[in-house]
């Protein structure tokens, strides 16, 4: 699915393409432009729809976000620029890679039980996985451990941008009374979504890449990995974490 | 690691920016290369070595393959582009994710037995995964079911980049005698990757998409899914599985 976004001026300019599982398409979209500073927040988003065709058979493969402020889209050419400054030895290609995201100070906190019981209401809400044994899944949690919402997605970032989508365009950013639960690893990019929505805890029931718990030290997010059965591992801000 | 392209005028330019796990660098820098087409064959490779820095510390996230002849990087330049047009409803940009590959035609066969006994190879020899329970691997096997290599990475694309980077430094490319072994799922990329350097049969231990398998199917590549215990599934060109 192809993401644009258009200004109040100038045609729409494809921010993204990427791989996804069709459904919960407008999710997806404005998931993806919240959680990647490609737009401020959900207040500048005017409009998100299906490009029409003028001729041949509709398709859905390419979503336009309108926005009420203009987009600086030079700030979010990360892949394949062309123009590199060698003296610098890629740092100004490679520090584009963090998206400009404050610190989550979030006082929520969750305990163990609840984190426990995620993982299992989570699988259980996985109807695509149930069919197809191939998709992720991320689940947004209260912290007591009712669960909010459950999208799913080939591509384990699309899961959690429908679900920041989803979030944003019910009116409940940011999600600082939220845990989010994914079905594999924690990556940098999950951390730094997660915190860009607000969300104070994450969970997964795979491993946390070490830059992703870097990240999540600095970011002010709490990191629970391995949460497996009775056990799990809390790897940053564990503060947040109640012993039950 | 940026991987970064220098033809024989001109200065280096970056073509991807990726999250790996370190290792095996100039093996990952000349299999993303060759698997997405950037450059052609290895013989085109004329050096791969890592960004010198002219002051502070060495570092060692920039990797430049040189290449005998002038690369187009315009051709590579598929996410956040800036020029669409909104009357081909994104199918330009679209269509561009599909890079130049010709069906594979190898006559090459491998049996059940062979493809039961992968996953436990495989897995036996991921040192990295045992110590973290967090990074994909992908396997090269011989058609009997012996391992010739195998690659860790975060990244599962990069773990089969590599794979194909170690072939096309020591002189094995086209692998046409191969199998490859995936610890994931089959993505659409990998099978593009996979028939880009001649591998006949894909194997996995989770399952493929869709878009995979219709890619699978046209690019002449065996795709076996759920290799898992005495069982699994073939998705793709059964004739090269021959039933024991």
């Amino acid at each position: 699915m192809e993401i644009r976004v258009q200004g109040p001026a100038g045609p729409p300019a494809p921010v993204s393409v990427t791989m996804r599982t069709p459904g919960h398409d407008f999710e997806l979209a404005v998931g993806f432009c919240l959680s990647e500073r490609v737009v401020a927040g959900p207040d500048d988003v005017v409009t998100v729809e299906y490009c029409l065709r003028a001729e041949g058979p509709q398709e859905y493969n390419v979503v336009t976000v309108t926005t009420r402020v203009p987009v600086d889209l030079d700030a979010h050419r990360r892949l394949f620029v062309s123009n590199a400054s060698c003296g610098l030895c890629g740092k100004t290609t490679l520090d584009q890679l963090e998206a400009v995201c404050s610190p989550v100070t979030s006082a929520t906190s969750v305990s163990a039980t609840a984190l426990r019981a995620m993982p299992g209401r989570l699988r259980a809400a996985q109807a695509v996985f149930e069919a197809t044994g191939g998709v992720h899944a991320t689940g947004l949690f209260d912290p007591d451990g009712r669960l909010r919402v459950v999208r799913e997605d080939v591509g384990r970032h699309n899961a959690l941008d429908k679900v920041v989508g989803w979030a944003a365009l019910s009116g409940q950013l940011p999600l600082f009374d939220a845990v989010c639960l994914v079905s594999g690893r924690v990556s940098f990019e999950i951390v730094q979504k997660a915190a860009t929505a607000g969300i104070p805890v994450v969970g997964a029931v795979s491993a946390p890449s070490s830059l992703a718990v870097q990240t999540a030290e600095r970011l002010g997010v709490t990191v629970v990995g391995f949460l497996r059965g009775d056990r799990f591992n809390v790897y940053s801000r564990p503060e947040r974490v109640i012993a039950t």
